[in-house]
């Protein structure tokens, strides 16, 4: 079991990679080189995506500090699929990479924890409690309120694992619910004073999201000031991720959209803090796909890390330009 | 593939079992009888919930119209639970019951569609494309807006499945973003003009999430006039599901919180048309645990099978006193 605090381990193999760029493993059977498929079962799609994700790992893992594979990509094969996908995140934390499953889970009660126990905690058999998928962080929605979010930032104490759950999402629909105005509650008035966050009327739905978030994120938070409990904040809305950095100051941000949604390495920065920590940026078909610009599909491990190179330097410009760049960072 | 749209072959069962009540399957290790358990591995643990689940399924397949696995249950125990989830489905369905996989997945495009495919579409491998986990519907929450719906409506809509959007949930916290007062938009007036909704300034936000629900409910009826396209609303909150049965006309409501969370039989009766259809009414641990009651941990499946007798005559009563009975129902 884990010693150290989810953030702290996060932040030592951020600063270890010296960038906050992650990689998204999400195999798709019409994405991955033919050739890794030798036939029609489901075993044989497992084997292709097992031998798909291990040579990325393998070309990638002294590059960045974690993996953020899909869950629905494997899933879609069943048990076979869901094999891979425990297998991958062995894997890929053998080699020392952080593996956040992205599986946006919620239910509530006894359910919620069922899936925290299963994906980041121990679940029990007959006489026994054992790690079950024992990813380090997993992605869950908020629509049921506390009750959804609870269960999961419990077993994150327990067993020193992170959660991020989704605040205001990349996509283009992100905003027909979450970006709808509301009444603030007394108690979210008092929260966003305390925060230092302008007075406003009214606030979107993610901002109601955002001050959950920041209430259990407050209660767990590792050495460095950075909590377990983070946030999902698309790359695709820089403005409001400036204004989520004031309201969740402690969580870590997992920001998708980087590249094939639209994000640019400008549009990152306002996720991170000045101290230049407090997001990781994802990018899934970008670098695992990258063999097929090249057209070398034997090659697609070596594009990858290619391509993750290309992102890094992208991403770290971007902070430096901004003053963000961590000092430790600079040093060669 | 089936020929049938959906919701025709769900008011079919529903019709033949004359009740729409379902039974929740969600074993949990602390929760089924322990002579089931004969090891210590996750293989074991999957055998005893398929020999718990396909026992209780051979004592209520006569009297439910379906089951309602909880996937998270299932998941716990990675790729052997799953597969013990995949066999609960085929058993089910070779037994004449609708089955509705209980997961709440959410994502957006094809991560989304990832989902739908492999638990209610097709998936291809490398030369073929065929059933996965091929339940007959699926839970889906909606905070990622219609980017996050379509693609499980496209596919219910391929291969004449269903789904379920939690639009009111039973938990207590529910109200924290559910019922969070929003401005409408004018397409939202419209909306609830056409549907003789009395106009009022501002609507929770569970009422914007059931009219994008009834936008694509209206887009997928069976002979019978209704959807493909369900909602998940509570039990525990009776007047807010009157307004939403006149929101959502054509959704057949899932409704849990019978029982264990409160919700009594004069509770669920306003989730029904005044055709007596539209409303299925679910119990897990009030069936499934039933054994505990009776001490008798050998005959758990007999006793499932009188607590479900149990409660189709508390919701029966109810919809009849109510003068909601369907008429058909009466012969004898």
């Amino acid at each position: 079991m884990n010693q150290v605090h989810f953030a702290d381990r996060f932040l030592e193999k951020i600063d270890e990679k010296r960038t906050p760029c992650i990689v998204g493993l999400d195999p798709a059977i019409e994405k991955i080189p033919l050739h890794l498929l030798k036939g029609d079962s489901f075993e044989d799609v497992a084997n292709a995506f097992r031998e798909f994700n291990f040579a990325i790992i393998d070309k990638i893992h002294d590059l960045v500090p974690a993996i953020k594979p899909q869950i629905a990509f494997y899933e879609k094969y069943g048990a076979e699929g869901l094999k891979a996908f425990k297998d991958t995140v062995d894997y890929a934390r053998s080699k020392g990479l952080i593996v956040i499953g992205d599986g946006k889970r919620n239910d509530i009660g006894t359910t919620a924890q069922a899936y925290a126990e299963g994906h980041l905690g121990n679940v029990k058999t007959k006489s026994s409690s054992v790690p079950s998928i024992n990813a380090d962080a997993l992605t869950v929605t908020p629509y049921l309120g506390s009750d959804g979010l609870k269960p999961f930032a419990d077993v994150c104490k327990e067993y020193k694992k992170g959660m991020f759950i989704l605040v205001k999402t990349s996509n283009p629909s992100s905003g027909e619910f979450q970006d709808r105005l509301i009444e603030m509650t007394e108690d979210e008035k008092i929260q966003l004073k305390e925060l230092g966050v302008e007075s406003i009327d009214k606030i979107p739905l993610y901002v109601s999201v955002a001050l959950q978030v920041n209430k259990y994120a407050r209660q767990d938070k590792g050495k460095r000031g950075y909590s377990a409990i983070g946030a999902v904040v698309g790359a695709t809305y820089p403005k409001q991720a400036e204004n989520l950095r004031k309201i969740m100051p402690n969580s870590i941000f997992l920001v998708p959209g980087y590249g094939s949604q639209g994000g640019t390495a400008d549009d990152v920065v306002p996720c991170f803090n000045s101290d230049g920590y407090g997001a990781i940026v994802n990018s899934s078909r970008g670098i695992i796909c990258a063999y097929e610009k090249n057209g070398n599909p034997e090659n697609f491990a070596e594009a990858a890390r290619e391509s993750a190179k290309f992102m890094i330097k992208d991403i770290n410009s971007a902070l430096e330009r901004n003053g963000k760049l961590p000092e430790t960072w600079k040093k060669t």
